[in-house]
């Protein structure tokens, strides 16, 4: 089956297709990017053949050196959770000092700080 | 320098050394455990050699495939954040949808669930 995404990621803004993964925009009040692999039915980094873990972890650290070269950054925040959108996708997400959530995750915190719609990048 | 753990992970119960990572246990309420590089003064995935990146996906499969072998496991959350403990460490945690913070992530909720001294394992 050919590769499709979810609906979850269906909306979101499409930054680049590299060798494995689409990159995604996540949000744009943080700077906040998903890698999406272009492979069927995965869930987890560990259902990849090893040829595509090895490239995955390579468009990761590629992603997070864009990322810091780009945006004020004191630290990459990369995690692979899905808990609630099951096609597996990394976030990459540049965190600063400064930020209002710091030094909380993005996750579990007040979401009217992420839906800003008023403004994007808050630093 | 020879690789030391810092402070915030001394305390943690050792599992295993692996090929690169020092696999520790987070918590014991949830199935929890850390993977840090053995490698000096690295806090980001990206810092590290590309064979040490490669080395460390092989790892963190490896270290999924036992968890969900070992724990009822719905989803295993992966994730490198370290805003509060700077040296680089690897979450891999094992959820299931029974548990009492899915599908919200661990970090970010009520710490006194994961605190709990009175059981381990809640599954």
């Amino acid at each position: 089956m050919a590769f499709e995404l979810i609906n979850a990621f269906k909306n979101k803004d499409f930054i680049v297709d590299l060798n494995l993964c689409r990159v995604l925009m996540e949000n744009k009040v943080f700077p906040w990017i998903l890698l999406i692999p272009r492979v069927s039915n995965i869930t987890q980094i560990n259902q990849l053949k090893e040829v595509d873990s090895i490239q995955l972890i390579k468009e990761m650290n590629y992603a997070t050196d864009i990322m810091e070269n780009i945006f004020p950054t004191d630290r990459i925040n990369v995690a692979a959770i899905g808990n609630k959108s099951p096609q597996l996708h990394i976030h990459i997400i540049s965190r600063t000092k400064n930020d209002p959530l710091w030094p909380e995750t993005i996750w579990g915190q007040e979401m009217e700080i992420l839906d800003n719609k008023e403004k994007e990048y808050i630093f």
